[in-house]
């Protein structure tokens, strides 16, 4: 088996927690994307689609999603709990993993990957063709920010985490996108107090010393 | 239990299909997307994020994004097995199903939304934000989407299904993209014999009939 993955990226570093919380040790190897190690022959010979992390299983088998990678490990050591022990908890779950993932992490990303110089020309992440940067996809993004932000707190108004009352891939899903929230800027807003509240609490698990 | 979709809407047939599989019979409350209908204060008190599908257990839980619903299903009922009985199936599985959703149905999405005079407001699906639709976006859209087909032909040449050798919810996003594609005017390439081979198979099944 096998992981590829870069040191400090958001979606390999949710990889990287979640081990970290199960407390399965692997080690990773890296894959730069900032130089355009994920477009070489060589990586794309492994991942065609030139995404880290992937996971390659000793029979060959690629897996290039970080949430899958994760649920394959989930499925192999269902304790300690992070996706869901019954159908509620693994609706509820993957719902809210889904919502940050969707309305936090790309929103973010999409600001970042269209204004960010380093990524001119290949907007879009992974091995395709080439994209370019669309600015008011960035400004979208800035727009839709804001809403991200408010259902988080208010969520966490109602519940100690993202996902109910315990620590789960939600809330994995949501410190990533947090910490790449300030590669564009924005941090929690100050009057976010349940937000910050949960901030202080996830950070100062192991796992994200790890990640 | 209550379930809010929409005839014939991508997310919505997402469910729709899983369930037919399922043999799991639910009515279904139309929200109108295309007139608003998920914008309506009525809805949105319903469901926030103004998404559908959105499904509310009986606690008053709100469960609004279509895997995660399948999900929920899948864990009550879990055969026939749509999302994997182990490890490897279950991290393949959703790695094929994500593959599908955001290298195929979002980059549809992105081109129909962002094009469509109907959503000229609105182009960012759900409850926020107004948004402005973004020429460039649809343009990029085009560019990525002969790589999902190719990828899709490919896959099918080595495999029976788009996640292995049985039926899956990863077919049934690729079904959903397929038929959502036709929204823009893009259809299955007449020389990817391997995908054509499979579509046939696939929406010959009851389930098809049913979304």
């Amino acid at each position: 088996m096998k992981l590829y993955g870069m040191n400090r990226a958001p979606n390999p570093r949710r990889v990287t927690i979640f081990l970290a919380e199960k407390g399965i040790p692997i080690e990773i190897e890296e894959v730069n994307v900032a130089e355009g190690g994920n477009r070489t022959p060589e990586y794309l010979a492994v991942n065609p689609r030139g995404l880290i992390p992937a996971l390659v299983l000793d029979d060959g088998t690629v897996i290039d999603e970080s949430i899958a990678i994760c649920r394959y490990f989930e499925t192999l050591h269902p304790e300690p709990n992070l996706m869901g022990r019954d159908a509620k908890e693994a609706g509820v779950i993957e719902c809210w993993q889904r919502r940050i993932e969707f309305d936090g992490l790309a929103t973010i990303a999409s600001v970042y990957r269209n204004t960010q110089p380093l990524f001119a020309n290949r907007a879009q992440p992974g091995g395709g063709p080439d994209t370019a940067q669309i600015a008011e996809l960035a400004e979208r993004g800035r727009i839709l920010l804001p809403g991200f932000f408010t259902m988080l707190n208010d969520r966490l108004g109602e519940s100690a985490y993202v996902a109910g009352d315990r620590y789960t891939i939600a809330d994995i899903t949501a410190i990533i996108a947090i910490d790449f929230a300030r590669w564009i800027k924005v941090r929690i807003p100050e009057d976010h107090t349940n937000t910050l509240r949960w901030h202080a609490e996830v950070t100062d698990r192991p796992s994200y010393a790890a990640g």
